[in-house]
């Protein structure tokens, strides 16, 4: 009751919780802005760690394919399915080497070397269409593989089953940054 | 210069943009808020329309390629791919037409059947995983049925190409679809 009364007492119980929020606003509008940042910053680390991870799977089977010759018929030239797998490899690894130059680049020199709003886009359906190219390609490539293993298993099928392994990393790490991709480009202002 | 030192005419000239920017800004806004209203329906119905004609495509496919059985070597139970394409396209056509009566029925009854969170996730993820199942199953499908046509061009490749072809249709369906859902998913308030 007396403390009640005392007029300064009232004063400072009043005052203090009120600067503290003060205080706590105040930091909580940087630390926010600060969070955004890190997020954003993250955000641009993981799309580059999985597109390196995507060129070294896409290299790896670009190699396979390439080096997959042993003569007669144990030649991926013969076969149209394993062209493609070639094909798209060498697409794959030329996609992802290209954005994780320009990224790595833009993260060093902190400048941006093409328009966020054009590379918000061309991030997102290079991924995305690359991602499609990825899978429709190692699809096309087991039906067959899995037909010679029933005969014959050796070098060439071995060779080809791990190239197919090597797409589908490939495509899982283009799919997840076309995910994250979507995200930026819907974050993306326009004004 | 008479213009000029009048009080009346000057307070009219300084008032009058005032009070039209005014005017402006309150019918701007509540534009702006219908205009957000009409664009989320459009994207609704568009989702709805989208996932429509894939349960088109994906039905047709089912049919072709389950009634594509001419005897003999002409029975699509006996290739790996068709049963592959045959099960995405019942796949396909159970989750087009289960997301096309609930969508269906939540704008006829302007009720949410599940929670809009969670709805989002549902529609982006679904959309991005039947996809590449559809442009998987297509892919597989295809060297097979070119082989086949390069000896014999009868119904049974025929019939085989069309089905190829409407899963293909419903893929582009449904990877528009997701990205539209990729679009709701990002622009949806966690709070």
């Amino acid at each position: 009751m007396a403390v009640s009364n005392d007029p300064e007492t009232k004063i400072d119980v009043q005052s203090e919780p009120a600067a503290s929020t003060e205080a706590r606003s105040g930091s909580g509008g940087i630390s926010g802005i600060l969070q955004r940042h890190r997020r954003e910053d993250l955000i641009e680390r993981g799309c580059l760690l999985l597109r390196g991870i995507a060129l070294v799977f896409s290299l790896i089977s670009f190699l396979l394919v390439a080096t997959n010759d042993h003569g007669d018929w144990k030649d991926f030239d013969h076969y149209q399915e394993y062209r493609y797998l070639l094909g798209i490899a060498i697409l794959s690894s030329l996609y992802s080497g290209i954005q994780c130059f320009r990224q790595a680049k833009e993260l060093s020199s902190n400048k941006k070397l093409i328009q966020p709003n054009t590379a918000a886009l061309v991030d997102f359906f290079g991924d995305q269409i690359v991602a499609y190219l990825l899978i429709s390609s190692a699809s096309a490539a087991i039906p067959i593989t899995n037909r010679m293993r029933e005969g014959a298993d050796n070098i060439f099928t071995d060779t080809s089953t791990a190239a197919i392994t090597m797409t589908f990393f490939a495509f899982f790490c283009l799919a997840l940054s076309a995910i994250i991709s979507g995200y930026k480009l819907s974050t993306q202002t326009y004004i």
